[in-house]
């Protein structure tokens, strides 16, 4: 691991190597500064003995100029299935001499709980990473599908063939892309407004209670959006059929892009233990129960108003959710909960995010904005109702996971 | 479209340009052949009027030594997401003269029933690559989670990290793995089986009810397997973290050649509408009907043998495939039906496939084969169950699909 030394002047030298850079050496800015965590002398062992600093490529001048490069290098670049525009390196710290020159960032062995204020920003960001590309492959996907003729669809004339579109398969895809995206962006709005609120809300529990909402969907919205990021990127290749397997077309880009968002950033599965362990606890459990009772106010009001066929499957995947919350908030083995964790993401996300997006029919409604009540009665009537099938596996503990030895798992 | 004029010897002149010709030029053979779809002169319009060709790339003299060129040519090489060992061309036939030599396979304007003898087993063999490619990501991350150290597992020893084999989330990804690999391997097995057994079952009517069970799963063996490669490759890169994005690795060159998979040979699209349109209404229902009734006799055998956890979930799926199908058989509106295929083909596989995964647990109890018994339990209870909420998408009808216009769901 990387080690950092005092020097005479309050700086510090840093010495290692590290993987994964993102961007760890470009030519679009004139300097590159690198945030490096390393421990110093006489650190406790593990986390708790990790220091955080800054580390520029090129020495800054006291009248601001650049100055010296500093002993910064870049080993080797990684060959990425996609992501291509950025550049994954392996750096190295003072390989030449000792040390580079580094800064340190707040306080010593304080270097984890300042590497996480920007973790969890970027947490959701990698979530909007998983939206923002799934939104790209299907405007793609839409395009193709309006313009590539193939077939004849039902009741089309006979004399030609229809486009694609017009085929019910396919419109599943291009509805199950759009409706989900939709959800998405309704779950990680209000992730980010959250987080907003949490520092500009008018009063004290108010900012309070934005925070612990920003904290219990921020690894949803992570892991969640990129897994659909994934999965729908993957969809808007099957719409363009042969033509989406050739680079040409954009759409293998865009799943080759998406499949890094579920890893970095603590992978997902990281995401799920974060939601299970540390956020479903919060408050005793009080506060998420609380946040899904009053999710419940959706689908009362989409009945009220007539709305009930969005309404019902909401309530149901409200109420599975709940069940399944419980079922976590009850269960005394820590392996047992952590067996359940990914499946329970995958189904708060789902309901959590048709809930988000009913409440926005109901607004889009009052407006006469018919599209948006019918993504969400597809949503809602169709997605939603699948992952109440994800109850057994989030509840069955950790047993059926461990009954196979190594030997058995090759077998 | 080829077109092909007779030639005084008996022989034709094909000319036309074809796409995504797999392996379309190479070197490995000192000889190519291809068979070419193309339409003779005064042939009826539509699929009825093509004829199938074979068109070497050599000329063979009549002592069968390679003589002239034919007038066959590459136009290009498409730069594809994976396959990459596989040359897919563009091919142009008789660009320099008055055409390709080319010689009629079948009857005339019988080109498209001798394709379709061919293509019937390339889809179970298409199946197979989904399954093989999911296998040898399997292989490649088992190996992985047992060498990759990284976190502590719940009871481990607390000076060291642990094997991330031992973390629930990974082990999740593995069992999902290893028993969807094997649920399709069992369903694959019992296709191929039954096209064997249509050709020398000792009887007329096993042939002719091994001919329909292999008419029922070719479909359900191609898009299931196919989707569950690309899905499972996916969950491969996974277990690897960042290692998995890294092409070096290998899991990603599995997830680009997995995509491909559910494209050719007829998308997995054209696979569903195929069992819900012509396959489901083999003898008006009943042969499918059968088929699922039959299969029931696994789950009672579980229950009887105290393996109730297996046997009553996958009852419980078989009940919903009923259900499912009853449905679209008893539908009226093609629309309707051409709907809910896709979900369907999926609940089909999962549940036949698991109850099939469930007989062979039956053998393996008798041997003392826990493995095996383990694997079907979690492939039962944790994966069967999560099909059933797809009813509800299967049997919506196309009203949703097409509540938006072009303009709306670009909005």
């Amino acid at each position: 691991s990387s080690r950092a030394v005092p020097a005479d002047d309050g700086s510090w030298r840093v010495t290692g190597q590290k993987i994964f850079i993102t961007y760890g050496d470009h030519d679009l800015t004139p300097n590159i500064i690198h945030f490096v965590l390393a421990r110093t002398p006489g650190s406790p062992p593990g986390t708790k003995g990790i220091s955080l600093f800054l580390v520029p490529k090129v020495l800054v001048n006291d009248n601001g100029s650049l100055g010296e490069p500093n002993d910064v290098s870049t080993v080797s670049i990684e060959h990425k299935l996609g992501i291509h525009g950025s550049p994954t390196c392996v750096m190295s710290f003072g390989d030449a001499g000792e040390g580079a020159v580094g800064y340190m960032i707040g306080e010593e062995n304080g270097g984890m709980r300042a590497m996480f204020t920007m973790m969890n920003d970027a947490r959701v960001a990698v979530g909007l990473e998983g939206l923002a590309i799934s939104e790209r492959s299907y405007q793609q996907a839409l395009t193709y599908a309006q313009e590539r003729r193939q077939g004849r669809a039902v009741g089309a004339d006979p004399t030609q063939s229809s486009p694609i579109i017009e085929h019910p398969d396919v419109r599943r895809m291009l509805m199950t892309m759009k409706s989900t995206i939709e959800a998405m962006r309704a779950l990680i709005y209000l992730n980010a407004a959250s987080i907003d609120r949490a520092h500009s809300a008018a009063s004290d529990d108010e900012q309070a209670r934005a925070s612990r909402v920003a904290d219990l969907l921020t690894p949803i919205s992570k892991a969640w959006s990129t897994d659909m990021g994934v999965e729908l990127t993957s969809v808007g290749i099957q719409v363009n059929g042969g033509m989406g397997y050739v680079e040409e077309a954009g759409s293998a880009q865009h799943f080759r892009d998406a499949r890094i968002a579920p890893i970095y950033e603590g992978t997902n599965g990281i995401q799920a233990i974060d939601l299970v362990m540390r956020k479903l606890p919060m408050d005793g459990g009080e506060f998420v129960r609380g946040f899904i009772e009053e999710l419940h106010e959706v689908p009362r009001t989409l009945e009220e108003r007539g709305l009930e066929d969005i309404g019902r499957p909401l309530a149901a995947g409200l109420v599975a959710l709940l069940e399944a919350t419980d079922w976590l908030l009850g269960c005394d083995d820590v392996n047992d909960r952590l067996a359940g964790a990914s499946p329970y993401l995958r189904l708060a996300g789902v309901v959590i995010g048709g809930v988000l997006l009913g409440k926005q029919a109901l607004a889009a409604d009052q407006l006469g904005e018919k599209a948006k009540v019918a993504t969400a009665r597809f949503f809602a009537g169709q997605i939603v109702p699948a992952v109440g099938g994800l109850i057994p596996a989030i509840t069955a503990g950790a047993g059926d996971l461990f009954a196979l030895d190594a030997q058995e798992l090759g077998g």
